[in-house]
């Protein structure tokens, strides 16, 4: 039995009254309930500095999940868990529609921020706590959900939750992932009592909203408060292993040199100029690089380093792809050394809704924030929603783009913007009698 | 007391004798002799491979150490300790002139190879051991020594035993040297009882010979047997650190990144190009790179790497630097990071004794060797002895230039070259008058 069915919510369930005293427009979230709850979530797991490690289905995410659940309780949801561990609180609605939902993940990386991830799943309570004080009742039910293993810190392939949910994976396949520690997922949902019993979706949503940090800098650095989040950037990961030949830094002639690490630095220069030529959207990074034997005297003999490229345009992408291949080829032929690309994840790029994207921006100026359309750089569970129902982002400033840090730091006036973005966009999506009727952005 | 003192070795000396059968120049070491002595101090620290390890002052060390003592012992060498730990075998001479000194390093890397250092001690023994059969008396003393700590890989700097022999650190600075392991080297020295008591320097030669495998490709690229070493190159070693600011490799755009890593890459590459634009004997070499945090989706915040720099000639070597000095000043300011340049080494080029290098080529040829005048890309003890005599060295070939590797490799026949070579070339230095009136090479 599933050990978080509504019946186990003791709390009296408050939306079904409609004493609203003023127009829904003019509600506004509570930024203290907010701060507070995000507060008490990034004290479990805590790490110095003021972050939080709730690696995914560790003891720690497991307390972490059931303050969440408490919380969903004490507000009367209907919670939910499903197969695959994803959490879900609903909220009826005043007619049986499909429902908006809203939501994110709580888990962390291993030196989390207080507010990735965190913040859309509480701001998602936090608009169903304020619709509640208000007596508003909505026509479509509302759901708040957080989606197991989102950073991919613990388990392979990150964002697994809400992959398997969208249908991307299979149940058994998200079951069977093992965590670097040696732990198969479904063994860990067990062990911390959050294997689920509802069926994988749960829910086919009218519309997905996720209200997120940006984790990048361009909201910061421009002075402006809300992100509409149009797109999302795809994403190609390869590992490439350079095999040459170690020898005598000093002895052997530059031109008998099959040198492992002047190929990892060729490559990293070449991304960099790739980038630059391509302009646009395209960004490229060498994050990693390990050269063996790692010596100052010492030619190396191996190089392993990764390749991260995005463009929020398919065929850029692939053109990006196939000029780094082409280069590959050009250098281990010159250099005399062997390259081999392991492919470690591909996604393509995802357009969110145009029609919720407009929503937001008209929502944020009418509530008086500044906006822009913008892009995700980083991989987020709307990417997975979107593929079975219209969706969108909502971003709110990360203070000099930092993220995955302890010093992830978000105003608290603008995490109380984007939740009351999120409050008015979620009103006026649960109020639509038909899907929304605008194409891709 | 010196534990080695001359008196503790029983055997008649047998070098007073003088009973030569033959002419000098017929002499040849026996091949025999020399490669069992070759395999009987590998058997010493043996490491996977064939190869040896035994780390300067280490108890494998000693027990190489002793090895090589006791064959100076049986062979009646006046052994003396310094208070270096360097150890020389006299051979008196018929007259009393300056010795001509010999000898290398049996101290190793981890990963040693069979030759490396061994053979220039060992080879100077058979060259005495040869003379000793024939009853071949010299007018000047023949000195063979090991000197302390070549490889550097327990204690900084390499060569510290030659170093201080030479005058170019003191006594008490090289007593002081602090191991890899937290041990001082006087320590160590008196620990192993190798805390000799002669003192430092204990001869003056008149000149100094050294046999070494060349640990490059040239010779064995070029099928030569003979290197007649005329310089050794210059070496400028930097470790430079740069701080750049971590980021998301996905939000981040291109033009607001500090990208230590792709820094670190940017002078990898600028430094191979900087080796083929000047050409000639300049070599250049980043063979570490470290990032922090080193993970494929995040923009490095730190890099350390290290810049090998190599040349025969002091003012280019100069300039190189300065071209490596105005390129890190350029990329610091256009990405916006910091770059520390720490300096781990320098040493200007060496140039040997004309005379020395004219004499080792004349003997190659006479006994049927090819040979080629050289520059030697690794440091070596001679190049400290060539502050205080005549100086040169002999290099025998590398099969494909490996070395500081198990599989380091030369032919027998090319052992045994090498070996024929010092002992007439030491004949020839022996018997002359005056110091070698030829100028540096």
């Amino acid at each position: 039995m599933n050990p978080w069915s509504a019946t186990a919510c003791a709390a009296t369930p408050a939306q079904t009254r409609n004493v609203a005293a003023k127009p829904a427009s003019d509600l506004r979230i509570d930024p203290g309930r907010l701060m507070s709850r995000l507060s008490a979530l990034a004290e479990i797991g805590p790490i110095e500095g003021g972050g939080s490690c709730r690696l995914a289905l560790t003891d720690d995410d497991k307390q972490g999940r059931d303050r969440v659940v408490g919380w969903m309780c004490e507000q009367g949801l209907q919670v939910s868990v499903d197969r695959i561990g994803n959490v879900f609180g609903l909220r009826p609605g005043t007619e049986a529609l499909a429902p908006v939902m809203t939501g994110s993940h709580i888990d962390t990386v291993r030196t989390g921020g207080r507010y990735d991830g965190n913040l859309g799943v509480l701001a998602g309570l936090e608009v169903m706590a304020t619709l509640d004080a208000a007596g508003l009742a909505t026509r479509r039910p509302l759901v708040v959900a957080f989606f197991t293993n989102e950073e991919g810190a613990r388990f392979a392939p990150d964002m697994l939750g809400s992959l398997v949910y969208a249908g991307g994976l299979s149940l058994e396949e998200g079951l069977a992932a093992i965590a670097i520690d040696g732990k198969a997922l479904g063994a860990e949902l067990d062990r911390i009592g959050y294997a689920g019993t509802a069926p994988v979706p749960l829910y086919r949503p009218h519309a997905f909203v996720e209200l997120h940090i940006e984790q990048g800098p361009v909201l910061d650095a421009e002075g402006i408060t809300i992100g509409a989040v149009e797109n999302l950037q795809g994403i190609s990961w390869q590992e490439l292993t350079i095999a040459g030949q170690s020898n005598h830094a000093g002895t052997t002639p530059m031109r008998l040199r099959h040198d492992a690490g002047y190929c990892a630095a060729a490559i990293a220069t070449f991304l960099r100029g790739l980038a630059r030529d391509m302009g646009g959207a395209q960004v490229c990074t060498v994050g990693r690089i390990d050269l063996v034997p790692n010596l100052i005297n010492v030619i190396a003999a191996r190089a392993t380093l990764t390749a991260d490229l995005r463009n929020t345009d398919e065929s850029m992408l692939r053109a990006a792809e196939g000029r780094l291949d082409d280069f590959l080829a050009t250098l281990a032929r010159d250099e005399g050394v062997t390259i081999r690309a392991r492919r470690l994840a591909r996604f393509e790029p995802v357009a969110f809704d145009g029609r919720i994207i407009g929503c937001i921006e008209r929502v944020a100026s009418a509530l008086g924030y500044t906006s822009r359309r913008m892009t995700s750089g980083a991989g987020h569970d709307a990417q997975m929603l979107s593929r079975m129902c219209p969706t969108a982002m909502i971003f709110v400033p990360s203070v000099k783009g930092i993220s995955h840090n302890p010093a992830e730091h978000t105003a608290p006036a603008d995490l109380a913007a984007g939740a009351n973005v999120l409050l008015q966009t979620i009103l006026e999506l649960a109020d639509e009698n038909q899907a929304p009727a605008g194409g891709r952005a």
